[in-house]
């Protein structure tokens, strides 16, 4: 187990402080990295339905899930064997039985199937399909939508959470310092990507790295119009741009990094849109500090680049930490506009301005805490553009 | 593009044909396998929410997806740029407007929102709020459940496809051969996973991998009673299992394999197990031909095993290839009672019969398609337990 019995104790409790907020009797958890963070549950087993039972008057949850799940769900939770409900393999991907049929049968037999149900109605591993049986199932319940109820129990990390981003932080360092340094003329993109997820993993020499909730996003040349494309197996050319735009991962703690490459000598106006970029991101993680609302950040951006005549209309940052595959964002939240959440110690943002115009892009970004006074960013690697001057074919 | 137009719209045509027997006018496809699939689209935006619509009367499909996704769009797919639909940034992961209220804007001002719509129920990108924001948005559509509808049109594969997937194969061979030769006592987990992912992304010299849509399964010794673990930093111990499930994966398209080693001498019991399913898988992979069931895969495989007093309960394997994270299978034919998919010429399969008893378990598995007479794998590893008798300290 990651955290001790207590740590996770005290997150049931400010999770049914919300519950109990939101008039939620029974809590229905899906998302991967809610389960994990009440319950220690880890495994690559969110392709089948899952879930977490968090019950107003239980002191432990009650995990279900997949028949050979199981014992993952007792090697890595600190419930009781009592708490860890298997069901048959059968209810897997059938087009007759469905594991929410399973969860409304276990509700009845414990006499939950009378209260009001909680569910993550957004959540990727909740389907329309997972509630419209849940919904079959359970004539008498009543249904609130929960989503992100516990990504916001999540927002502000302990301690402990913050050293591990900090692991998973000095991992990013050395991944992306490994692929800016090898990225160059005549080498092929997925020999780059190898040797990043190389170091992801590997990690230092003290702790290994745990897979990102996203693989290494590696656009180049005119792709960087865009920021999700991964790799190809060509081979780069002079002039091109690559954006890379990577995570460590600890534990299933992240810190994303990103940052761009100009093979060869940029053009005056990329390396113009690169400046501006830079003192724009500069000028936030300035004036960033505990009391502000997000938006304040967003604002400040907007000030500072107004000059250059660019614009951004996506958003500039969000909440993450703890997640698994697709996303490492929290969904809570968001450093745009409108956001009024405000800033306390310990929240932690990816803050990625990036900017993707017809032809080309460029992305710098910093995964910060707030502190008690400003903010402090994970890792630390210059905020630039790097130019590779030296293009000779390597292979 | 990795298909030439011809494909796309042929495979568009199939998919036609099947909404028009389940009654479907308009589909909308959230599934990114299945977006692949019909368009060529591919990029790791699929954590927010996206989505292709094919219309009954319509050649092209319309793409509908994040603004900032919009130019992997126009990059990756062969469709024209004005069926390319961009949604503005502050629909993203946002609690007071939502991306399906977007989607039924645009069926209602392309004359498309008073029709018979599928939509995919249960897949993890259509969730619960997907198909309520859907349904409150288009009043006078009639909704029509179409899980897995695109799957079962990609379940023969060209032979493109299954090109792809024997070059998936000779990656994830390289992958288990390096992971097979470096577990030994002393080693860390971790150090033996990066070795499998840069093998994995770094392919062979003539092609590049992509990223699997499930991360390498390493269990260790008594966590190998469970299937869904992956590592840890932890040095591996004298006399421990390992148990590697892993795939190699060729733009998209993978070739999963599993391997069981043991550092030093296996007990009797063990090796006894490994034995009888070996003997097992055996037995299925001589009898797989066209025309029979997939159920009839499972029956040879109890009737071999049956002596032992082995009991299988869960699934013996699925049908795979083209996907994303969360998971390679693709959610149509398994290889299990009940199942009546009658095996056809280029069905692919991956036939993995796992054993998971309390304290221990054991993998091997095939990757294969069905030939016009039999089957063939597409990887070529010995199928036994892989002992490693020198266990040397090694670091």
């Amino acid at each position: 187990m990651l955290f001790g019995t207590e740590e996770y104790k005290e997150r049931i409790q400010r999770t049914k402080e919300r519950m109990a907020q939101n008039g939620i009797e029974v809590l229905l958890i899906t998302d991967p990295a809610n389960m994990n963070y009440l319950s220690g549950y880890d495994g690559w087993s969110f392709y089948v339905h899952q879930m977490l039972l968090i019950i107003d008057d239980e002191e432990q949850p009650i995990w279900i899930g997949r028949g050979q799940d199981a014992n993952g769900a007792k090697v890595t939770t600190w419930l009781f064997h009592d708490n860890i409900i298997p069901y048959p393999d059968d209810y897997v991907q059938s087009e007759t039985k469905h594991p929410m049929d399973f969860v409304s049968d276990i509700l009845k037999q414990i006499g939950q199937d009378r209260r009001a149900i909680g569910i993550e109605m957004d959540n990727y591993y909740f389907t329309a399909k997972c509630c419209e049986q849940l919904k079959k199932g359970l004539l008498n319940a009543s249904f609130i939508d929960a989503t992100s109820l516990v990504n916001w129990v999540r927002i502000i990390k302990s301690d402990k959470e913050i050293q591990y981003m900090k692991r998973a932080a000095a991992i990013v360092e050395r991944a992306m310092m490994e692929g800016i340094g090898l990225i160059n003329e005549g080498v092929r993109e997925c020999d780059v990507a190898a040797k990043i997820f190389h170091t992801q993993i590997t990690g230092t020499e003290e702790f290994g790295g745990d897979y990102p909730a996203i693989m290494p996003l590696l656009p180049s040349g005119e792709k960087t119009s865009t920021p999700h494309l991964t790799w190809t197996d060509e081979r780069y050319k002079k002039g091109e741009t690559v954006i890379l735009e990577l995570s460590g991962c600890y534990r299933r703690y992240h810190s994303p990094l990103a940052r761009t490459v100009n093979i060869g000598k940029p053009s005056i106006e990329f390396q113009t849109l690169s400046d501006v970029v830079v003192e724009g991101i500069n000028a936030c993680l300035d004036m960033i500090k505990p009391g502000i609302a997000c938006e304040e950040i967003e604002e400040a951006w907007r000030r500072t680049i107004e000059k250059s005549g660019i614009v951004k209309e996506s958003r500039l940052g969000y909440s993450m930490g703890l997640n698994y595959p697709p996303d490492w964002g929290e969904h809570t939240a968001s450093i745009r506009k409108g956001d009024k959440t405000i800033l306390q110690p310990n929240m932690t943002f990816h803050l990625i301005p990036g900017i993707w115009l017809d032809r080309y892009g460029f992305e710098v970004s910093e995964s910060f805490r707030v502190t008690e006074s400003g903010c402090e960013t994970f890792a630390s690697i210059p905020r630039q553009l790097f130019i590779k001057e030296d293009t000779l074919i390597s292979n």
